[in-house]
This record gives structure tokens, C-alpha cells and sequence, in this order.
């Protein structure tokens, strides 16, 4: 790829201050000649009987074609019955692993210095089945589910991960004292693929002992592997390290080359069109996108240009204790650029 | 009661460093003139038919019959098929509640100051329940299962427990967004004991947004109530933010009034018999104990002797940065008292 030749990219600007934080990588991107022939897609108004859902057949034949996409906010339909936007996303597309870095903003103090973690969580079972079932009046079961094949193919990537980006730790995170057969399933595809490996160091972590560890000293950890609950909790808690969702990207990677970057933070209605909102997450999401795309010179200029618009402290959105608005932070980084 | 008359309790000393920290206990009530009358239970070497666990008849009737102990930490034997002994003595003396207060130690710095906070983690069920099954060779599922029954009574103890100790909210922790029927059910038994206490603000967090919200901002929240695993995974993040389990107390309430103190940590054989251990969490789980039997005045001079040991500094043991033995700690907590 050349930065002049468009790449054609999905781009859900989604619900609430999405449309104003697509804007602002929009107006990034130009600013670094970064050009993008975006395929922008808005989830539709009712139900897609193709999907079963308010995401259309348009809307992820977007992502198939174009196997590359950046996604912000959705908020999902209020009304019984209606499953989330982000998780039909993912189920469908199956977008397999969801890779969430977190690492301390230079310049933005918080509790923790010199975070640098990356969580991948399996995006696709586990507690996140869907199969619930009443026994009798005041009984009820969720089945988690575990297979082999998702545990490979996350166990896989998240290796691969760490031997591509010069990580030298993969810690599988687990309940298999408990869960001894699902969380054991888990650990077992991770047993087999650090043998791949030998290079990198593994271990096997229990989910309670991990929370308390990565709170003590999170320098402990590098790659962090694990089923979806778990990456769930741990990779907002590891986003907390270093200031919360409106800070930390990340990025869901399918089958077949596919990845959609994504903001994981809410969709922040009660801000929504008052130029207030920071970007920064979906910024970072659609950097991830460039890296995937192996556009690293260009991904990396942004990167520089967020990360020390930010550090300056001069412009900062309202959740960063500034009282810059969104435009403002966002030309803020188009003149470091 | 009062200090003169022998009251009798289960005294687990457990394993490892279990019967050094025990030790430290009985030296510490006895200097503070606590009397206890301390009915030892050791676990046995072999499976015990009428328990089908190392946990011996014997070991349970003493609890059932004390109505109240304390109870080191215990490996389980290592072999397939044994139960944790822990949870055992949860299931079978259904212990519903687990209570974890978490409060920063004056003198003792982590990143957090001023923490205070209560977890309590229903006991008995949920991603416990030990119901696995694999479906065909890589496909395995976990049975989470939520009852009314265990929801109401955890629900009604948390409040209560707000109400009693003075403390202004309850969190209840949940997945609903995603279990919609089994954390729903806990939510739902939640709503209806809070509207009897209205004077107890009562708030709903999901897991993963209270994760990320206890490691950036822990003074948000006061009591929180959650299913079993959530409880697992978010009192050991607590006890992480003020020092980790070696210096957090829980005590687990069974019905009829049964208390069974515990600390949580684990056996850390690698230093047992050398004199080393922190016998903190043991001996703050016994002053919960002495709070059950409403022994409030030697509960509070013994936490005083405690907690001012600890802020001195002068003796610390070496997982808090000092080179105190377990006997020179105790012995100092002895003097305050
Ligand atoms: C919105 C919710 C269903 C989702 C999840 O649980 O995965 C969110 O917390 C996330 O992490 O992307
Ligand atoms: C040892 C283990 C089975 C136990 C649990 O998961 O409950 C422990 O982590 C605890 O919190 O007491």
C-alpha cells in the first residue's frame, strides 16, 4: 500500500458522540495524508429479517468486502429481545479475538506509570453463549460454552501477537480450579501453542490472584490470553490502569484477514452533539487500523501526534480535566502533524 | 458473653503456614484476656465416606455444634476428583454469604488511600456448581445456576449488613447485559430487598465497569453484592488495592447464626515452619469473629493493636518490606495491648 492509492475501509461512525469522534479521525487522517476511501454505514431502524437484528446485510457485507473497518459507539435498541449491536458484530463476523492495548499516556498521570499491556480476548463463546434456560420458578442456568476450536484460534493469535510485537510474556488467564473442564479446554489449547513458542514465557494465571497482581503491579504482566468474560473484566480493569475506555483502543480480528477496530467505550448520550467528547479512543482504534493495514510510517505519525497533543496538555476534553472541545483537541493533533 | 467465660469455637489451623499464624492468634486473644475455648479440627489424611472429602464428620459437627470458627488457610490434595476443601466446608455447612471488608492500613502505603470498602459474595452457587459436561470432544460447557432462594438471602444479608455497620450504598454487581436471566434473577432479588431500606442508596454496576471504576476512583463505592464468581474476581481486586489477601479478613455466614472466620490466602509452603508467615489476615478474621460473638471491646482493642503495629512499622514481616519472624510481630502486637 501507498498512502496515496484509497484503501477502502467500513466506517460505522455509530450512536450518540460517534459521528463526532468519526469526524475527528476523518479530519486526522487528512491531515496526515492518510487516505481512506471510507464506506460509511449506519445501522438501520428495524429489524433486518436477513440478520435478525438492526445491523443490516449491507452492514456486514461491508466489513467482508472491504475486510478492514473502524467502528464507534452503538447503542443497542431499548425493547426485550434485542441483542447487542457490538455482540452481533462479533458473532457474525466472527471476529474471533479482540486485542485491547493499554498503556500509560505519557503526560496524563494517573495512579500507575509505564503501563504497557495487551489483553486479547476470545470474542466469539464462553459466558457469552446466549443459552440461558429457567429449570424451575426462581432456578436458572447460563451455559458457558468452551471449544477447541476457539481456543486455538485465539491461543494462536495471541502467540503470534507476541512473538510479531517483541512481547515476551503470555500469561493464560483462567478459573480451571472451578471451571475444570471448560477453563481447563482453555488451557490446554494454550498449553499446546506455547510449545510452538519456546521463546516467549507462559503462564497460567487464575483470574482472582491476576485482578489482585495487576492492581499491586501490572509490570508483572505483557500478553494476557483468556475467554470472553474474563477479557471482558480484565481488559476494562487494565483501561482503568491507565484512565479508563475513553483512552484505549482496540481491535477485533476475524477470520480471513478481517479486523474491525473499534471504541469500547458507551456511546455517551447525555454529551452527544455538544462538541465535547473525546476522540482519543477511536483515534487510537483507527491507528490500530493503519498498523494492520502495514501503513506503520503513517500509523505512527498519528500515534505521535495524539499521544503528544495529550502530553502538552494544552488542549484536553472535559473527562481528561480539560475544556477543550472536540474540535479543538482534533486540530489540535492535525497541527502536530 | 463476657472475656472471663470460655466461649467455644472451631479452630481450623489448616496447612502450611497455617499453624503458625494460628498460633499467633492464640497468643494475641490470650494477651488481650479473650477467652476462647478453641475446639481444634484438623483434616483428615484420607477421604472420609460421609463427607466424600478430607473434611471428616467429625470436622463439620464441631462447626454445626460451635456455631462459630476460624479457619486457616488448606491445600487441597493434590490427585483428580478431590474438591477444593474450602469449598466444601462452604457447600456443606452453607455458608451463603462471604464477607470481605477491605480498608487501607494506616501507615502501610499502596496507591489507594482511604479505601473502605465491603464486598459480600454469595457463597453457594452460580460458576460453582461444579455441572460440566463435554458435549463432544472439544465442546464442553459450564452450568452457571442462580436460585431465588441464594439471591434473596445473600441480598437481604448485604443490606442488613449496610444498615447495621452504617454504611450509606450497595453495589450489585452483575453481567445482566449479557445473563440476562441468571444475573437478572440476582438483580431482581436485589431490587426487592432494596426497597425495604430506602434510607440505603442502592445502585446497579456491571462487572467490567466497576473493575475499571474500583482501580481508578475506589471511594465510589461503599457494600458491594454479587454472584459467586464476581465476588471471587472483585474481593481479591480490593484486597489488591490495600495490599493484597495477605492482610484482608472475611468471615462466611451459614444459616442459623453459623460464622466461620477465614483468611483467604493461601498456604505459601514454600515458607512454612521458617517463622516467616503473616499471620494479619488470620488475626483480623478472628477480630470479625469476635464482632460476630459481640465481643466489640476486645475486638476493637485487639484491631487497635494490630493495626497500630502495622503503622509503627518497627515490626512488619518480610511480604510487607520488613524482617520481622511471625513470633517478633506477635509479640509486638502482645505489647500494645
Ligand atoms: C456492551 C457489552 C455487551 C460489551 C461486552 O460485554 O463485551 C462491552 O462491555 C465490551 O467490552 O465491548
Ligand atoms: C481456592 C479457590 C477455590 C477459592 C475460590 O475460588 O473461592 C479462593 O479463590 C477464594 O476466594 O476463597
Amino acid at each position: 500500500f501507498s498512502s496515496s492509492t484509497p484503501i477502502k475501509a467500513t466506517l460505522f461512525p455509530g450512536d450518540g458522540i460517534g459521528p463526532e469522534i468519526a469526524e475527528s479521525v476523518k479530519q486526522v487522517f487528512t491531515a496526515a495524508d492518510v487516505v481512506i476511501d471510507w464506506d460509511e454505514q449506519f445501522v438501520g431502524t428495524e429489524v433486518d429479517p436477513r440478520t435478525n437484528s438492526f445491523l443490516t446485510w449491507d452492514n456486514l457485507q461491508s466489513v467482508l468486502k472491504n475486510k478492514v473497518g473502524l467502528k464507534g459507539p452503538m447503542a443497542t435498541p431499548i425493547g426485550k429481545g434485542h441483542r447487542s449491536l457490538n455482540l452481533t458484530l462479533r458473532k457474525e463476523l466472527n471476529l474471533y479475538a479482540n486485542v485491547r492495548p493499554c498503556y500509560s499516556l505519557p503526560g496524563y498521570k494517573t495512579r500507575y506509570d509505564d503501563v504497557d499491556l495487551i489483553t486479547i480476548r476470545e470474542n466469539t463463546e464462553g459466558e457469552y453463549s446466549g443459552l440461558e434456560h429457567q429449570v424451575v420458578k426462581g432456578v436458572v442456568e447460563s451455559l458457558k460454552i468452551i471449544t477447541r476450536k476457539a481456543s486455538m484460534r485465539v491461543a494462536e493469535y495471541a502467540f503470534l501477537y507476541a512473538k510479531t510485537h517483541g512481547r515476551k510474556k503470555v500469561s493464560a488467564i483462567h478459573k480451571a480450579n472451578i471451571m475444570q473442564k471448560t477453563d481447563g479446554l482453555f488451557l490446554q489449547c494454550c498449553d499446546e501453542v506455547a510449545a510452538k513458542y519456546p521463546e516467549i514465557y507462559y503462564e497460567k494465571v487464575v483470574i482472582d490472584n491476576c485482578c489482585m497482581m495487576l492492581v499491586k503491579n501490572p509490570a508483572l504482566f505483557d500478553v494476557l490470553v483468556m475467554p470472553n468474560l474474563y477479557g471482558d473484566i480484565i481488559s476494562d480493569l487494565c483501561a482503568g490502569l491507565v484512565g479508563g475506555l475513553g483512552l484505549t483502543p482496540s481491535m477485533n480480528i476475524g477470520e480471513d484477514g478481517i479486523a474491525l477496530a473499534e471504541a469500547v467505550h458507551g456511546s455517551a448520550p447525555d454529551i452527544a452533539g455538544m462538541n465535547l467528547a473525546n476522540p482519543t479512543a477511536l483515534l487510537l482504534s483507527g491507528v490500530m487500523m493503519l498498523r494492520h493495514l502495514k501503513l506503520n510510517k503513517q500509523a505512527e505519525k498519528i500515534h505521535s501526534a495524539i499521544i503528544n497533543t495529550i502530553a502538552e496538555g494544552k488542549y484536553r476534553t472535559a473527562d481528561l480535566g480539560g475544556s477543550s472541545t472536540t474540535t479543538d483537541f482534533t486540530k489540535a493533533i492535525c497541527d502536530h502533524l
